[in-house]
């Protein structure tokens, strides 16, 4: 019975029991280190063994509880703690799902558990992996573990890896899995619900079966409810369905994650170019993507290119860092050249000096939620010539009142400020023009960047503020120099 | 037959169709206006009438195009179309569709469509929907028309209608259907088979019964797979789960979708205090919940709170982006007051001016690189006291040696354009104090947030930007009046 067994059958634990579980795994640790200091320099030997035996105890419970966690549960553990203490923690991990949790760890602390194994635990770990599973571990193996686990692959299985290593990461290729349960259009119900239950498990996320002709072709699908709900002596194909949302390997993940969450798909099938059916994806996969596309947005809007973990070493944190902090190095020197320029006015009236960080920095704000718009837009829809052109008019009319708007406060607040009626209108004039300054590029930068087939939003935030800063201090210095010199 | 159709015999398009589509309305359309103008203005009556009943032949082709489409595709191609365009669209959608197209659209369009129903046309859309649906759309519409659908409904719906309403947006209470199949634990397998036989269809997203005792009381699951592979002669106790992730009405919705995510479930029981079954959550509500979180969190980021459509009005535009802009002008108010404290230093100085903003503009960036990391580490896991300790010690250290290498190429192109090596070493002081200064309130401002049960995210990169720029000023102009001024 056991292969039965749902997934859930390992426990999963609630957030506050896991966080209850990792404090209890460092207090465990906090002890460990103690207790080490204690034999190393104890006038008590006998009471640092009986420590030290208490300890070993505290651990073989941990090893006894981890084996009852779920995979999941597992990686948010060793995730959770510092290098040293994860790396005990590792070693206490049944050998037997050790490939389930290096699929679950963020990439970062993949990298640690691996480098803690030799190449047997590898070849354990990899053993216990579907095919779709070991393509996605594949980069992170080293080179020989994946040639020793590729040569020790049964044939079709191996035809299946190289496959679905062919694919680049945002295909449907690299989300498919192989778990497919097929049946032919023309038997009875009945027939295959008693092949059903000569059969252990079903694969995970199996809803539906999918039905095929004699060459492997696709032809539809039977969702398990159909099976369950239908008079048994119908044949598959009275209740099958054949008009499904279908996916080609090369078809982008993005737009199969939406049609995903659109349609509300558990499972799909993934058709080739002469209709045979290679595999699958499921929401799990498709989640995973989702949760991935998110985590690596949020860092490309910062210029991060990997995720770090707060216990790794400080050199790749510095590395990791360092391109953004160039690129905005060139930025803010283009910048600075720009106030170069008039330095002869600053001299004359050191107020602009105040004044301009106001103009360039307000109008980064205008530019930046224009570009958050039109990505959020984008990211549904292509635009085509009208919308854009509408586009371009309306987020110009929004500057334009909001340059009104905020221009007239900042010129009235100059005005109390310096008592420089000339210098206020210099000022409103200066922040309504950056606003109309950042609303055009907000709508040029992204749109560009979509006609030209690139993501409108990498990137796009970074060029905006850079506009904006060297325009909001040319147009500003500019305009006091045309008419507040003498 | 029909009932058994699975959700997909309404066939999704592909999103190269769906464009296509898209486009071919707003031809007629655009053929739409010009015929309009003939109308009006044509000295061929004749041919301005040919023209218009061609039209009206395009109008009922496109309307029974529509028939047959997904109503997520529906509320796609509305989204995608200009207001007046879309309310001729919304005129052909057929009315029992308009109930699941009013879930789909975005909030903003959904405001457009709603305008233009009356009364009877929203109770007809409300009677096609679940309990939970009309729970979600229950804020949009009017209150007499909430009122007529409560009273309308039937005693037990309209309990629990009132209960999903009960429910904050960010718990599973508002996430949850009660859609459930259950069945009792001491009846046969084969007993069950019978009963789903007699039944039309299951609801969407059922993977599992629920099972309950005579109390309603929750007891396990048991898998549609599970009744496929079992022996009919066996109880559903036998094959049942017990041990499954279950949730409570008042659990947070985002730890939810991470166990969703986590455990790759595809929907779990809800159960409250006296362990009674409530309903349940499935996958399709946690992935718009995800969706849903993930527009919010981009919007709040430019300090937008709700979405905007690129048809919506100026004004309801101009006040969307208001307060973001009222803060930063606040923001940069402070750092322009700062910089006015060392005019006297600038008016000798006039490079500080063209200086200054680099030192701030790249605090900016360390400090919100340091930012993203953390909130990034919360999203799934507290911190504790030790973990804090190390982060405040990374960062810092971090900020140190990215001083080092980005204020010593400062200090090196200072040198370069201004040949004065005091300035330079004031300059490269300034940048790396300031990048402390980023890192160190990088930490402390989300890590407070946490501590105060609080996003961590909101506002803070609002935040530091608002502290590098003042603090960047003030280290830089206050460093240099100290050492270069006579």
């Amino acid at each position: 019975m056991t292969d039965l067994h749902p997934p859930e059958s390992v426990v999963p634990e609630k957030p506050a029991e896991l966080a209850t579980l990792i404090r209890d795994i460092r207090e465990v640790m906090a002890r460990n280190r103690l207790v080490e200091g204690l034999v190393d320099r104890s006038a008590e030997p006998n009471h640092a063994l009986v420590e030290k035996i208490v300890h070993k105890q505290n651990l073989t419970r941990l090893a006894q509880k981890l084996e009852h966690c779920h995979p999941a549960d597992i990686a948010l553990i060793l995730e959770a703690l510092p290098f040293d203490e994860r790396m005990v923690i590792w070693d206490l991990v049944h050998s037997a799902q050790d490939g389930e949790v290096l699929l679950e760890v963020s990439d970062a602390v993949r990298t640690s558990l691996l480098a803690a194994m030799d190449r047997q635990e590898m070849l354990n770990a990899a053993n216990t992996l579907d095919t779709d599973e070991l393509a996605d571990l594949a980069p992170d193996f080293p080179e020989q573990v994946m040639q020793a686990v590729f040569t020790a692959l049964p044939l079709a299985e191996r035809e299946r890896l190289r496959f679905a290593l062919s694919y680049a990461e945002d295909t449907v290729g690299a989300l498919m899995d192989f778990d497919l349960v097929t049946v032919r259009a023309d038997v009875r119900i009945e027939v295959v619900l008693r092949y059903l239950r000569r059969m252990d498990d079903l694969p995970d996320h199996t809803d539906k079966l999918f039905v095929v002709n004699r060459d492997s072709g696709f032809v539809g699908v039977i969702y398990l409810k159909n099976l369950l709900l239908s008079d048994p002596e119908q044949e598959v194909r009275d209740v099958m369905a054949q008009d499904v949302v279908r996916f080609h390997p090369e078809d982008k993940a993005r737009a199969t994650a939406d049609a995903f969450e659109r349609y509300d798909l558990i499972s799909a099938p993934v058709v080739g170019e002469r209709n045979q059916l290679i595999g699958r994806v499921t929401i799990n996969a498709v989640m995973d993507f989702i949760r991935e596309a998110r985590d690596e947005e949020r860092l490309s809007q910062v210029g991060l290119r990997e995720e770090e973990d707060i216990f790794a070493p400080i050199v790749r944190s510095v590395k990791n860092r360092s391109p953004w902090l160039a690129v905005n190095l060139v930025t803010a020197l283009i910048a600075s050249r720009v106030i170069g320029l008039f330095d002869g006015a600053i001299e004359q009236l050191v107020a602009l000096a105040a004044l301009m960080p106001i103009v360039a920095g307000m109008g980064g704000n205008v530019g930046n939620q224009t570009i958050t718009m039109i990505v959020r837009e984008l990211a549904f829809r292509t635009l085509d010539n009208r919308d854009i052109r509408l586009l371009y008019s309306k987020e110009l009319r929004i500057a334009l009142i909001n340059g009104l708007i905020w221009g007239g406060s900042l010129g009235l607040i100059t005005f109390l400020l310096y008592h420089d009626p000339a210098l206020s209108l210099v000022m409103a004039t200066a922040v309504s023009l950056n606003f109309l300054t950042a609303a055009f590029f907000g709508v040029t930068i992204p749109v560009t960047r979509m006609k030209l087939g690139r993501d409108p939003a990498l990137g796009s935030s970074v060029l905006i503020t850079a506009i904006t800063d060297s325009g909001g201090f040319f147009i500003f210095l500019g305009l006091a120099t045309l008419f507040l010199m003498k």
